[in-house]
């Protein structure tokens, strides 16, 4: 059994994690901390988990992370890359939920956060846990940072393009919508039933910090420049991420199809859906996919693709469990079968 | 393994059934039939499904269900009661969830669905789904009839009460909300998200089909007549059923806390909430559950329980699972540990 | 022109209060005060009301009330209370739409909202502001105590029973929804699209601060005893209240559909729909309007009632300006004829 | 008066008509016409109505359309066409919100809607019912053809940077989001709550009706080819559209805001944000408006323009009473000033 240890559980990200964790096959869970929430039962916060475990939040700072073989961080930014240097030197292994060590360019983290990094070092060396584009560096990894909701959806989307090289990756759109889960457990006006309900808007559009993270990924799949105009809009749902790609074709006669089927024909979480299909976030909620379309519309030269997620699950903690898999030598899928809920 | 068939699987019900059957590791899914769907895959009707079966549609017309143990009736109400006799001649258990073998009083059946019942003698004989109260008989059972989503709701919060025969049985009155799966997936008006979306109405004052469902069950939990006012009521969202109950005490001092806990103490899918906690439909989304908590406002004689359940759930295909589950002898909740998924 | 004042509108019924009261053919605006807000154009903190109006908030500190005939509380309990004693004496007359003066036995204020009552003697004298019951008394009041959201559904739909006392008033029972709206304007938890929404739970059971209120107007109502068990709900919508009211008739023979039409014939903003119809409350978003319908299920002794108001505008904005008409001799639904948006 | 006539006012579109008509200081509501529901009181079709107008469907069939100055047309497509040659013979004007006389090409007409049209001749003269384009046309025509809902929202956000000619027309996008409300009063799979709720996808991406609409819009503005490409998206949501459009800038130093606020200046119903706000569909809900905001991102050549309107209202009814204001020489906004319902 792997021994699981988890930093701050009383989020979104962190409720889904033990939702995963808690009927994993292979790992024990030994600890969950919580600054706020220490000697509190977890199943009193969170009765979606009444019946299933008797956990309480322990106390971070009496918390003994050597028994635990790997530490899941479902954190804000900024907790996880003061704690992560200690553990590591314990020789216990990361799974990051947080932004800490997204970005290898240091400036660039403190530019975009408004402040210092504390392990400047770690930001070269995190491997950046998207499995279709890491999942070797992911197997041996002591630290994987694991990629923002938007990221996820946004890279998966424009990765067989970019490989391919046959769009200008100097103009790439990505105009993207997320359910309110993607704010966190925070008590946020904008978040209200009342505000966030019966309505749509965009937000974030003079500068998101996902923006950094999904240039840098989407500069490793190709050799030009890359230049994403990306605009998030709040959806009136929980759960949930679509991003709606344009991006302008250089290559006259392409198979966007056969390309996209090819790409991921071996993926676990990623599924192309038949041309002329749109995908749905309803399709992969609760679920640890992907899904995927790809159009030409009038045949012009603009391609429009289509990525859903489940921002809680393939855009945060069943990405994490997904890395965690692939760390411990577990087949990639474990504990990740369930089924999207739908309706 | 337990070979298992599935009439009708497009509705709601159809499509929660495959969710919970296809991750059940006692089970093979034989064959699931459909008269309008048939030859079409079913990941094609429910997307949700992609990459997890390639089932097909198949025609009742041909289906050979003698290669089934057991076959479960996911179809509307006046299906089953034409095609069960059949099955169980050629020795295949059934369990159907829809409504026609529900009510043991055929002239009360007549009566409130409007037609004659093609298989009167079965309505004696068929066993009542509910694990709390007919266990026993469910696992010897050849037809189990699963009880309505309102029907689970109410019977389990009424329970220790009636047994107990603390409450006057002749003034019941159960205020209940259902999600709009409740009505099925049927292209009606009333269900539209510009109908039922923001907006909270009551339906069926003068009389719904799960009222002589509810008194029968009551019935049966007492000595005294029952008799139940029922008011159910459309709310904006998708599952989730919610009953609150009210009875008057006959008794003077009872511990209705203690009441409630020891009566489901040993129950794997009831789940009494502490002492002035109120259960929410969020808590129990995807999950094979009731939960319950008994409040006496004011320290008056009216006691007031609030009992939730996902209606597609516990209060349909989670309960119809739990019920194969006795019937071969499973552990009861086999393929039913999914955590509820919320938010 | 009657010149009006409004103090706090910062919350969402200081906001339904500017909607209605920019569009009144009779009132100018004469100033908005805000602790928090001063200086701010309303129209940045209210983007639907840009174009509208180019009012300012004012610091309540330096707000002279004197060249205001009318001033509204639309504050959280607890402020008017400490104001409204200067503003009567000014000669200046007060529409409250808080709690402060709703209930006229200060003890039991005090017991409700656990703190002293800093202008006692105005209990007794203030107006309860609902005009289906105390028309006359709102004419020539000074200060109006305008009715809770809960309490005004509540209300009318008793009322025709009690009048006539035809049901025992010792057992009444209603079982009510709100929309999130009710909650107010405030960054909390519980609110949140993500807890609030697909969800549907009930809160308060123990005791509501509507309660005594409800149990005032109701024994106003009638010679007998009033007991009412209140169970409010949270309905996953913005806007509405239902109320579903059950009583024991005592009466035999009772015409209750004619008893409830003769009742409000003549009432402006209640509206009795056909025997056998259910109000809904997206039939009233946004009108002053109370939406009624009264059935007997089976023939029983039970009644049923239901009862529907847009919590923001009959239930608190609304009937505000329609007690203002009344205290300024302006027709009764003077800026209120808006019709209902629906869908 | 005005004596108005409506055709086909039983969807959402009529009945947001109905409830800006009865209210229209102006005009008086001769006859509504519905071939389904002749006989039927409006206002047991829409309970929103009640207590507001006694009017009674009547059978299109004998309907006297001359005692009316004007008729309105709130048909599917492919009944106008129909009719109004008939009317406009008689001298009665015509508004059609139905998408009949939007094109002015009948060839590309008909291969988009897959028919032939009825009144080819009328297709030249119709004038387009965009006040921001077409005011003094408006003022004249006989049969005004008032734009779909997308196309009201993109074409005014685009306007601007088309006129000054700073944008690559070529490669314009439109990335759209509306409410369920948008697909019509019909009882559909796909706009139940539980299948169109709690999900976010795109839609007709291979081709929608409002795309040659707007291509034929957009190239009135500019004498450069327009090409657009256009992808619109089910929000969960009623009411709303939301358009986020991306343009190349051509043009190197430009003051953008200014330039929104120097065309729409005088616009009765466009509202400019302040620079960095965000425009929501809750905001404008229910009233005639549209609200624009216009970004840089990262200082970059990509232009975003976010423009919102309630498709009901500036999409449809209201905007068609905005035309029918100018063409009797009513004040343009008579009838339109109500304010957004929010929340």
């Amino acid at each position: 059994m792997i021994r699981v240890g988890v930093v701050g559980g009383t989020g979104y990200t962190g409720v889904e994690l033990l939702r995963l964790l808690l009927r994993h096959p292979a790992i024990s869970l030994e600890l969950i901390t919580s600054r706020g929430e220490a000697g509190r039962r977890v199943d009193d916060l969170f009765p979606s988990l009444l019946g299933v475990s008797d956990l309480c939040f322990t106390d971070p700072a009496g918390a003994d992370y050597r028994q635990c073989d790997v530490v899941f961080f479902a954190t804000p930014h900024n907790v996880a890359m003061g704690e992560v240097p200690a553990l590591l030197a314990q020789g216990v292994r990361v799974v990051d939920l947080s932004a800490d060590f997204r970005l290898h360019d240091v400036a660039v983290w403190e530019q975009w956060y408004g402040e210092s990094h504390a392990a400047p070092a770690l930001c070269e060396t995190a491997v950046y846990g998207l499995p279709e584009t890491h999942r070797d560096a992911i197997r041996s990894a002591q630290l994987v940072a694991c990629p923002g909701c938007y990221p996820t959806a946004v890279q998966l989307g424009f990765l067989p393009l970019l490989e391919a090289g046959i769009v200008d990756s100097s103009t790439l759109i990505a105009s993207c919508g997320s359910g309110v889960s993607g704010a966190g457990r925070q008590a946020k006006l904008g978040g209200l039933l009342t505000e966030a309900g019966e309505s749509f808007a965009a937000y974030g559009v003079a500068g998101h910090r996902h923006l950094p993270e999904m240039e840098q990924g989407l500069s490793g799949m190709t050799d030009q420049a890359v230049k994403l105009t990306f605009v998030p809009h709040l959806v009136p749902m929980s759960r949930g991420i679509h991003a709606t790609l344009f991006a302008t074709l250089t290559a006259g006669d392409v198979d966007l199809q056969g390309l996209y089927e090819d790409r991921f024909a071996d993926e676990p979480s990623v599924l192309v859906l038949a041309a002329g299909a749109h995908p749905a976030t309803r399709n992969v909620r609760g679920a640890n996919v992907c899904q995927l379309a790809v159009a030409r519309p009038q045949g012009r030269d603009t391609v429009v693709v289509m990525s859903v997620i489940d921002n809680l699950v393939k855009g945060a903690a069943g990405q994490a469990v997904q890395a965690m898999n692939l760390m411990f030598g577990q087949p990639e899928s474990a504990g990740l079968e369930g089924i999207a809920l739908a309706p």
